[in-house]
């Protein structure tokens, strides 16, 4: 019994817009909403301004749930590959659509999973926003791999991931060309990241024929390992920014740095309350080694 | 009673050594011991080296604890002006001290106060840790002050407080040399900041004569107004890096960047339990206007 309805629930149902029900044909499995209450505003112009020696901007932008299954009680992790994809075919549909206006220059797709994670609900879904500036986190990533690729014509990703392959000793598992892995100096025990050993900077795009059940695949079997570890975590694609922009010379410079990029898919499991001064310092303090977190995950069944 | 006999208090005293007394006779106010489980050793080498394309160096570092009163319940914002005084001269006394040892890149002051705040013990405390490297809040702040200098031959901290002294919308109070603001676009509800007007880029250098009264008063009063927000919040000192370091041309270079930063104290209340998920992104949300925020502060009476 639960005191409040859950509002993700179909007989809770609340009379909104529907963006997205997939399977197109026939009862939905996956559901997306603008959120009941946005973060953005979807209408209008960031109207940039200055206020003395600051920037200022509205907050504009798009905020929408991703109901990723209509059992309230069903978990990513319990979800058949067919399921899984359907939720990750959801994810692209919805960063495709959004990158279509010009104003938002990212769209970020995270889950809050679990207990201490931040979840609003606790019925399976996931968060979408577009913004009209990359979250600072992503830039980091995106002018590191910049640099490292002007220096050496050479994929960041696409080396580390060769690094790992060879090395052996972080890597949990793959399937068909998708890999997961323990990352070098994780920021929080288990980190997981899940990457496409072929270069792609952009999530949502498929090569023609492609589709997304290997990756749905690896995703549960990874969702699965994790669950004796925790059923709580953060969950966050990393794609490209967006680079139809309105203004001709910084689309060049994000068209050159969006290039670069290599698409993931990033996992914290929640194993500990940290004290959040850590993250305000930004510095990570993890006393579990990711070779023995990637070990211990490649002992436990994945299941299916 | 407690459960477990709390490590700071005099009667509990753990045998270790004692790195600081203050006043230095008669009974401590404040003292000084290494940390009982450090994150970081004080002896040895970073022992920087690659692993393949990663790098790689050890936990080298100091981390110390400073026990703000002998008084197991007594805070921060319940201390006299002169207890206050106190307990930052421990802090400048300790980072000039770790400053001395040149593998130290960094020297940062912390408290966590009260509940959610992460803090080890409910015992007025601060922690100090000396690093190797320079923690990449820090980093960001130091590039960003030093392009800031570079176009306008202006300390950008110098430059804010101008704008704030002069639209007086988010400055909360001042005494002597010292103001507290809200900052513009503040991460969280009721963040503050405090800084001397006069330009210092070391929070531990005091110019001759000077002392720390004024600023201990305005901590005082800053952190009694916070009361009724939320006794719980994280403090940083933010002090310019170590520009004692080994290899000469690195020296020069964090000479230049260091002598162009201005010290402050960042505080940050804790009054939701949010979304950590935020942090990961780096994206903050926060649905209080400073403006509002320093408002209301105004009008809380500070005591004493």
């Amino acid at each position: 019994m639960r005191a409040d309805p859950c509002p993700l629930c179909p007989e809770n149902r609340i009379e909104t817009c529907v963006l997205l029900d997939l399977p197109s044909h026939g009862p939905w499995q996956v559901r997306v909403y603008p959120h009941f209450r946005p973060l953005y505003r979807i209408e209008g112009d960031p109207g940039r301004s200055a206020e003395g020696i600051y920037d200022r901007m509205m907050s504009i932008g798009a905020h929408e749930i991703i109901v990723e299954s209509p059992v309230h009680s069903k978990t990513l992790a319990e979800m058949s590959d067919e399921e899984i994809e359907r939720v990750l075919d959801a994810y692209a549909h919805r960063i495709s659509d959004l990158k279509r206006d010009p104003r938002f220059k990212y769209v970020t797709v995270f889950k809050n999973q679990g207990p201490h994670s931040g979840e609003e609900w606790p019925h399976a879904h996931a968060q979408v926003t577009a913004t009209t500036f990359v979250p600072r986190r992503i830039l980091y990533e995106l002018r590191s791999a910049r640099e490292w690729y002007r220096d050496r014509e050479r994929c960041v990703f696409c080396d580390i991931l060769r690094q790992e392959i060879r090395q052996k000793k972080r890597i949990v598992d793959n399937v068909g060309d998708y890999y997961a892995f323990c990352p070098y100096a994780s920021r929080v025990p288990f980190e997981m990241w899940l990457l496409p050993r072929t270069h792609n900077h952009q999530f949502e795009a498929l090569s023609p024929g492609e589709n997304r059940r290997h990756l749905a695949s690896l995703l549960g079997r990874t969702l699965r390992r994790l669950l004796p570890v925790s059923s709580a975590y953060h969950l966050v694609v990393h794609t490209a920014p967006n680079t139809l922009q309105t203004k001709g010379e910084l689309s060049e410079y994000w068209r050159t740095i969006a290039g670069d990029y290599h698409w993931h898919i990033e996992i914290l499991p929640i194993v500990e309350v940290r004290s959040k001064s850590y993250s305000i310092k930004e510095i990570y303090f993890n006393g579990t080694l990711p070779e023995e977190a990637a070990e211990r995950l490649r002992q436990i069944d994945p299941g299916k």
